[in-house]
């Protein structure tokens, strides 16, 4: 292991934060919005701790809302980094939703967001490689090259 | 035409910005979760007028946020709906960038989302039909159908 | 028509929003000065764009609200310019409430703010002279001109 | 004096507050659409005091910002009562902002804002007299009572 | 074990959060009392997961701010309960700043909060007892359980 | 009086704020984390009237919630300097509710801050000694020197 090299848990995070009145409509339940700005904000967080610099989010999967979330909420976002390229990073987020006055807690959406990493002038700068150390994290990074590859497919196909 | 049916442009809006130093990082780009909750709100707005009911997302298709966006920029997202099924409705929103001082404009991206109307129980709601006037709105209306059966057949496939 | 002078619709702003209980009474109804400083957001974006510079407000003419506004409520702001002197502009901003439950819309307000232009060092700089394309235009116009010349009158006059 | 009757200085209040950058266009100078929430805030919170009841501003007269103010200075509002109708009540509110580095102090403005008691049914409803207790007292009330009259003139003219 | 009996980590949280420009002064070093509310944020969420109800916060011990934290560092905090009454607890939390550029991280401060438990009616209600399961956790309540007595004999002295 | 010298009266400050439902729980009672950075709101404000400078917040002192606070409450802080050292400064702040519906008022509580005042590369700097000007300032100023020696006493200890 090369000092540059990072392993996943270097650079993962949890946010939680309980949802006000603030984020909802008048009915209480929580904008779509406002869980996907957490999802950007946690992504980000772990891409700046793994390349150490400025990042910008270039990418955003489709994310599906099933179940709602309402004021009071304490919402819970874990995010890791799934791939590593030359100077783009995936990170995944989960997000979970606990009441806290009954402990119930359902697993709402996961997201996939990509960021690059930026050097002083704004262009993209190499980033540390990533270190998988489990067959499971393997796995991930694996799942993470193939979603990163139908994204560049994607985007030459002018989609 | 019946008094339920609706066309695109009753419930169209167009919602401009000026980008905060909160919205950005230590140095002035915007982060994408502050697009992200626009593009949201803009769609729940459309969404809104067109059921004339509460509405949640339920689904966003995935982003490219190609050009950056900078503290001061004036920031347009124009939403208009897309495609109607029963309960649930596609909004496209754009998403341009403007420098005030210069006049520079670009089209940073677009974003579909899908919201479903609820009634006071909080059950999916039937919502009035979408009319196209135009040949350019029923292409628009059929590309958002297709969306639409893709976002069905993924989530069949467990996706 | 020089490279300089603007048209009226060149700089003109629509700015819609959800008002949200931050913006209101414990009892619902929103506060004016929300909505007096969405009037001088929305007019301060339309005198940035006529003169490509910072700019400050000047005045604000008298306001009144007679209908009330609620939370949840979709409020409209349409900004134009009504004036253009050597280096100040007044914009005329229109102010609609909707309820995007029913569909009820009023209008609630009309303000005539002043903003003057900046250069680097804060002093005021000329702006583009201001084309008006039609007969009604030219009258939006005359009428600017007459608050203006009422203004510095009051000014002289000490009140 | 009556149990109902209440002095000016039963309701009087002084707000200061700092000047973020959120406050400010990206060049420091405060937005006048801060200072006018500002202001209602505070007349609002007399108006309160004053009624024991829910209030809303009905009309802002026109407001004059000569001096700017920036991130960092120190903004104190002092409002007070200038008149005390049926229903109606005219606050007046003084502005200044104070370099808290540097000890400047600048009197920006002098706004004047009418509020409106409301009973449990949103009507207006009465409110108590008000007692002027010196000769200078006696003479800001007498003004408050001719701006008053002007307004109810306007409004009749329907300007 | 009985069901109401609940350890130390169900209850436990980590909160991150990025400091905004908002969150500081004209010079980017972010106030005290902005730490102080995410401190409270933090300890209420645990307090509520463990008591499955309403809290207030009723006592906050002193604090000590030695190293300053700047706008962009990311802060963690980490709240556990340290010690359960009949209807208080006392919660921990340890606050840590990093700047993830860098990635040099500092322990900035500890604080200790106490909570009270109310029922519908607002009255103080018994909570759970907490199981310490090692001898290092037995030693933070039995020293959580001493500053609640000092707290209580100083209360009793007036101070 | 030396011309750097300075009275409490000179920096003292009151600010007044509505609370709203952003500050409070869903049912409605303040966060003591919310009083908590008004509370250092203010004594900074006193602080860096005093000092003339930078100022950041070194230490706070326990506080106790014994009444609490609502959705719709006016908080008033009172804040003066109860003592200053070289660079350093102790401010109390008084905090009371008042429901403007009702005219109840209570004192919430009191909380004593410690400033230190920063020169442009951020290390400690001399402030103006301050003037005690009645008996009752003299006693208030020699508590507050009793409480900094208890604080530097603890510190010393490793407390």
């Amino acid at each position: 292991m090369t000092q540059l090299e990072k392993r996943i848990r270097d650079s993962q995070v949890t946010i939680s934060q309980v949802m006000l009145p603030t984020d909802a409509s008048a009915y209480g339940n929580i904008h779509g919005g406002v869980i996907m700005k957490l999802v950007d904000d946690a992504g980000a967080i772990v891409a700046t701790k793994h390349s150490r610099s400025i990042v910008v989010t270039v990418a955003v999967d489709s994310m599906t809302f099933l179940s709602p979330m309402y004021v009071g909420n304490l919402v819970t976002l874990t995010a890791a980094l799934s791939y590593v390229g030359r100077s783009s990073m995936e990170v995944e987020v989960l997000v979970e939703a606990e009441d806290p006055l009954t402990g119930d807690r359902t697993h709402t959406n996961t997201a996939y967001l990509v960021y690059v990493a930026l050097d002083d002038s704004g262009r993209p700068r190499e980033v540390p490689p990533l270190i998988a150390e489990t067959e499971e994290e393997r796995q991930r990074v694996a799942e993470g090259s193939e979603r990163q590859q139908a994204r560049l497919t994607r985007r030459q196909k002018g989609t």
